[in-house]
């Protein structure tokens, strides 16, 4: 049995990763939240992962941390679940883009951090964020036109690749970056997932501000 | 065919995690080496690859970029090297360490750039690169004591792990980095390896002074 320890949903975008995965892949697993910035999260984390950071997947003792490692673990251990695609190179493909969002796009997650609760719309974000947005919507653009036949995903059927840019779509959400066409369907197909408003309803539940997380308010 | 776009092997880490492993592995390719900030390099690899960056690999006409995603790519149409640890668990562990090199420690890779030609024994790191530096340690430590047995690397023979710490070692060896015990023996088994040194030689040859990559230099 899997346990996802995972951050604040209003706010942990590296957690949204592997938890989407597992639940639109319909895996079985046990969430355990942990607020930001708290005694217990240090403890608990700090006792499973020399990273120290969430999310961590625990498949009974074992622990898999790192976003995409689990992903690749999940993937690997539930071939049925389809989490990479089948052609061999949109596999590849998939690897790709998932990969440069692990370690890129530096500029925009700092400017832009993940805010589900929030609508901050307007803000005059630096060159580098904002070259960093069209490229994201470039590579949706351009993979949904070679690989996106058969739905409405980057690879048709939703992949982990999908999975890596769905916290992406939440903060353009939040900061209102205008988006048409290709793009606007790719993140109206994201936000139509079952999985991501229910990520959306509980991260609405929340009532924590954690103020390293807040560029741009004061409060909630 | 491949062809493996790096740049300068004197500086790029990245470059260094798929090179090593097509070579420790004995995949034949094609290595097509481009200077940092050239005009060649943004042409070359900006027609390949929308991250604009090395290395890239290239299957045929099928661009794969990110040294992660290469990685995996290699170890799926390759299996008979054993890029990943054969044990589902090492494998995973494996993953963990690759992913958390990939997004992490961005203290230490900041303030010891790898720089092969150099010896800079005795700065005064700022404490976040030096606690990167000794999370770095204990991991290699711990990580033998649980899984190295049959070899000298993390899992015991070569796989992409050691791939991705190949430039860490580089750097902690620029820097003169104090390591004893199994750590000093991990080290120096990985800069035992022929396709290490071939590297090492291949970085000596070249006469380049890339400003960007030398805080604490003024000429070579």
């Amino acid at each position: 049995m899997y346990t996802l320890i995972i951050g604040n949903k209003n706010y942990s975008s590296w957690s949204l990763r592997p938890w989407i995965a597992l639940r639109v892949a319909g895996i079985p697993f046990t969430e355990q939240k942990l607020g930001f910035f708290t005694e217990e999260f240090t403890r608990r984390v700090g006792a499973v992962s020399p990273a120290g950071l969430v999310p961590v997947l625990l498949d009974g003792e074992f622990a898999v941390w790192d976003t995409l490692a689990i992903c690749e673990y999940l993937a690997e251990r539930h071939p049925e679940a389809r989490l990479w695609p089948q052609d061999a190179k949109a596999r590849a493909r998939a690897r790709s883009l998932a990969a440069q969002m692990h370690s890129g796009f530096g500029a925009m997650r700092q400017a832009l951090p993940m805010n589900v609760e929030a609508h901050l719309p307007g803000i005059d974000f630096p060159p580098a964020a904002q070259q960093d947005i069209s490229r994201l919507q470039a590579i949706w653009h351009d993979t949904r036109a070679e690989f996106g036949q058969g739905g409405p995903f980057l690879f048709g059927e939703f992949t982990i690749a999908d999975a890596f840019f769905a916290p992406v779509v939440s903060r353009f959400t939040t900061y209102g970056i205008a988006a048409a066409g290709p793009v606007r369907d790719y993140m109206d197909a994201v936000l139509a997932l079952p999985a991501m408003q229910e990520w959306t309803r509980d991260a609405l539940a929340e009532a924590t501000f954690v103020v390293e997380d807040e560029p741009y308010r004061k409060q909630r």
